[in-house]
């Protein structure tokens, strides 16, 4: 079976890049994805596989593949919303709405899995076992769609799930993997200090808030140095200290915006607690008053080993003409939802290379210009394909 | 001639008073007081003096008034500009100019100084020595007049200068004096910080400015708590800290702006090599580029000692009626610019209570519905009468 | 009486000296003083007068002389310990007790004052009221003896009380007075901060004591910075921080010992709850114990205005020669136990200036090369002299 | 050859632990390895190799083994010091020198690479290339034996350089790789902070050391938390903080010593040029003179990818059945000084397992109750072995 899907998916290359273009040129923002939604149902529609719309809490869309023959259950998933980015790019097919850009390679990933799901369903009755195939709104804007399809009990299930990003870090033909935490968690937190305003001149009958707010600052710092592991990764960024005032009024309150990354869960408690205790030794500190927000946005993202291992394996060994190099990527610090589905399900998020041929450097994932070798496509669809045709195949894992 | 200069002002207390009332209901702005410069000089107008108009840099007036016999010269002066305030008062002569009152009393001090401007010119045969008569404009807003007026080299000649305030701190009748330095003198400062910006994630490809700042805003601390003499009297108010920003990205510059306050001297010259040292030291310990601009406003006010103790005996020998308490005043946190006369000319400011009856706690100047008992008109115009009397009337001093 | 007690004075100002030598010759540590307050006991051997020995928490002498007439109460106090200073000037009678020193003039104030004291037991016919002496030990060791002294209730009488400091700021002859706060209170502290020891490859793993002393340093440095009225006089030093260690171990405690200043009870009371509150904050903050030790020794001393203008006026008006000038003196930093009376009894602590003639920079007090005019000492005994008499004299205050 | 080498090493065991238990029992500390150098060199007597002892700057020693066939040269390290640490095992070799112990298991490098050199010695004539023996001494005290060795240019041949390192973090039988960087590099830093002393009520009139002190510690957590790449590793303690005096002097230096870490020479880099400015600015910020020690230690250690993904491919094909898994280690934070060879010379240091039988938490090295398997010592010996049967073997590397 595996030899047929690799040619059909070969067949079918021409197909998946007009979707990609047509996606591409009609991107929508999270939440709001109500055209690639429908364009997605169409495409499943007379094809047999049972297709569930509006899962989760936006336009998610889960199609279940039941093969003839009995076997596990694999879950694939693709993202589908695009970034608030007006593009920069001279492609033909370049965005038509303004100030909306697929700019993350949503378009590829919905591209490729659509063409991979109808050759599943074509050949659904060599299958042992079920695909769910995922198409999944709403991943660059908290909360984001993952968590809240997971929350609905459909994918409970599924014995293994896999997904893919397309990064311009490596050719088109080069296919990353990383095991064990790949993407850094993170938390997004808001203080708000209200102390006590009053004239400049008399700072002893006011409480100044600026002065609080600048010892947060300095002794939040720690918590990078001092209290996160060394070896793992923890940021706190305080990317807004809202405390424009007049010069001689001493401010009542200021507000503070951060962004917290961290690799893993050990580190994102650590963190967590850290800040929360600061925020409570400050109100005794400087005698304030702290709203605290702390909404953490996705968890840190972690593949399965044994899973990430037989994907590397599977790939290797595919000696697959498209399939240049199987390789070991290094930790990424942007989040991704993903996380919420590997929280529940064994998986494997990884990785294939898409820089623009003779880009020396690419531009990266959300930039205005960012752009893909279109081979990456076949090379996304075929490593995919593989790693559910061997799981599937198999009871080993 | 000292007794009947007394009687004369008695005589006039009404007068003095609808003058206060006109120009109170007819409130100008600092470096805008056309009108009320007008009003001024009309009243000279036919009387026996020089007047000079639009001296300084806006509308100052002064007066000589030149006496039959020879002795020293002494200046008088009385601001007559008003406050960006709108006056929530009840009295009928409230302001008609919207957004603009006369909330410190200047009203009265003018009023009180045409009239006792006018009994001497009309006593000026009585007179050893010379008067001058200095209406001041924009005393509220720095760069002031007072500092432009001493540049013309018109007061060149004075061998002593007098004024009053009124304060509500004490009931008319009461005058106060301060020996040595009894206002406080500030500055005004802003300091621009540029880092480089960047990603949350990657703090280490940026140079975060919020944190720079904050280590700023603590160490700025020490200047107050560790430079400056106990026993004298320094504030540094950082009043604005303007970081917004976006909580995930890094700020590539921050602007603070605060306010100095100092005793003395002393202190401020402490203070003014602090904080510029800080500011370079900051560059390298942060590798940022900083922009201070540091705007000193008022010095501060030094009453001589001398002079001062001058005006306490005067007063308390004077044994007149109106005049029913003299005692030292604390020292007064708020700037002025009669401190420039003071830098060049031997002389005293000092206070005339002006607490409305029956106000227990009344409101201060610059207060909406500042007040004053108008029984104080008389009590300034016959203090500073006394004064001038004595001062004329001997080579003491 | 007054001019028969100034007379006596004058005529026994050799004996005051001898006095002042043989005392400063035989110095004796605070709550040690067992050799003079034997020899001032011996003084008034034979004398008529009520002598009580060993008063308060030492060696404490109370001497009261009762009047033939009937009048008010009035204390006298002069201290006699000395410093812990090995002595470096040229004296003939310089220190015999090793180590031991007269350099804050206690030997000056118990010479005046026994001679004083006679004379005034001579005269008791002619006195209205009782004059008590207090020979007081151990001002200079905290908690010093004065506080003992009047927990006896045995000054429970005293109508208004009296005291002389010798200091070289101004030469013999010229007395100082300084009416409401007019020397600093002072306050021991010391913070041990316990935190986690560990290896300084692992901070995570430890919780730095070093990083939270630090940070409370900055952070303490905002109470006089911003909670301490700019007018009144506030210190915070911290003059010891204990955090030696290896290099490459996490300190797990620190030890921090400092000294507290300020001017008045309103600035005591607010360094006081900062201080507690920053250290309850720090806990929270950095997840440290601490352990505050807080020791107030001797309160700011606050001299009643009234009384301080009695002085002034009283000693002005003495128009007596060797009382050459009377004068306001600035602030003291240093702490008095002088102050402990003033809480309870109205009265006020003035100064004797003492500048050894022809000394430019005069060494001050607590220097190992502390001098003084012996001239001051006659001046001391006068100025005291007269005060008594005119208090006693009159009703008035 | 390589199956021969295997069966005597085998053979060989006994001799092995002998060797390791008697330099178990006569430890000597860095630098002072005199017996010990003295044991080896007599080992190689009468051996058919080139023995060159006091190689650098101390005791080490070269064993140059000359295979019959050309080939590559190969170098092989093991360190031979011991620790000042006052052993408090039960073994019967227990240290029998006082205060210093085999603690890191160089008694066991040592054992197993006297016998595999002899085993290789009586091999030569089957050998392709040259085997140099690095015998080093002083590891455990920086500057460590092998930069200097390094600096002698008697390695100036070798294609490659392998080592082992016994750890109990596995049980005999494990052999660990790490490719990349594999341990942490290593800096001492004092800084000498001089301000000026002064009294603790006058700090206007000093220059508190202990607040720049303060500052600086505060200042340089922004080091690792902002400016260090969170996905590297990168630590600063500041381990002592030695600022005691008394408690109202203000202090007038301070000395600070500290230990930076860092995962890899980008990181060093970035810790240096920091730390350097932010003395610097200290200078400038709070008018203090610094005095700044830095003194860098080991280097990051970086293995080579290549090689050692030959030792893990080696070791794994091996099928050896005491080498029973090859697996990847984390991270170590420890330095070491074989990094010094890698900077030269490509090659790998690799870990051998040594948990102690029924040991559940095995002490670590440097504990005073350190103990080994001492199974773990033919492992080492064996996979040293096989990796350089197949380096010498082949070409491809």
């Amino acid at each position: 079976m595996k030899d047929e899907l690799m040619k059909m998916l070969e067949r079918r290359e021409d197909e998946m890049i007009a979707i990609r273009r047509y996606l591409h040129a009609h991107p929508e923002l999270s939440f709001q994805e109500e055209q690639t939604a429908a364009y997605i149902a169409d495409f499943y529609k007379g094809k047999e596989a049972e297709v569930e719309t509006e899962v989760g809490n936006g336009h998610g869309i889960i199609v279940t593949i039941k093969g003839a023959l009995p076997g596990r259950t694999v879950g694939l998933r693709a993202d589908f919303d695009a970034l608030p980015i007006t593009e920069e790019t001279t492609v033909p097919f370049k965005s038509v709405n303004k100030g909306v850009m697929h700019a993350c390679g949503h378009d590829a990933h919905t591209a490729y899995l659509l063409v991979l799901a109808d050759c599943l369903i074509r050949l659904k009755d060599k299958i042992s076992g079920t695909v769910k195939i995922i198409h999944q709104h709403a991943e660059e804007q908290p909360p984001g769609g993952a968590k809240s399809i997971v929350e609905t009990g459909k994918l409970g299930d599924l014995d293994a799930i896999f997904g893919v990003h397309l990064l311009p870090v490596a050719p088109a033909g080069t296919v990353g993997y990383r095991s064990g935490y790949a993407f850094n968690g993170r938390t997004y937190f808001k203080l708000r200090i209200q102390a006590t305003g009053g004239h400049g001149s008399s700072p002893h009958k006011a409480n100044d808030a600026i002065v609080a707010g600048a010892y947060f600052v300095t002794a939040a710092q720690t918590i990078v140095s001092r209290r996160v592991d060394p070896l793992a990764a923890g940021v706190v960024t305080i990317g807004s200290f809202d405390g424009k005032g007049s010069f001689n009024v001493i401010k009542d309150s200021v507000e503070l915006e951060g962004d917290i990354r961290y690799s893993d869960t050990e580190t994102q408690e650590a963190i967590d607690k850290e800040i929360r205790r600061m925020v409570n030794g400050l109100e005794g500190m400087f005698d304030v008053r702290c709203e605290l927000t702390y909404t953490p946005d996705y968890p840190p993202l972690y593949n399965n080993p044994e899973l990430t291992a037989f994907v590397a394996m599977t790939l290797d060994e595919a000696k697959d003409e498209e399939i240049r190099e199987v390789k070991e990527f290094p930790k990424m610090s942007p989040s991704e939802d993903f996380a919420y589905y590997l929280e529940k399900i064994p998986g494997s998020y990884f990785f294939v290379g898409c820089t623009p041929k003779g880009a020396e450097k690419p531009y990266f994932n959300h930039h205005p210009k960012f752009d893909i070798d279109e081979a990456a496509i076949l090379v996304a669809a075929k490593s995919v394909g593989q790693v559910v045709c061997r799981y599937l195949g198999t009871n080993e894992l």
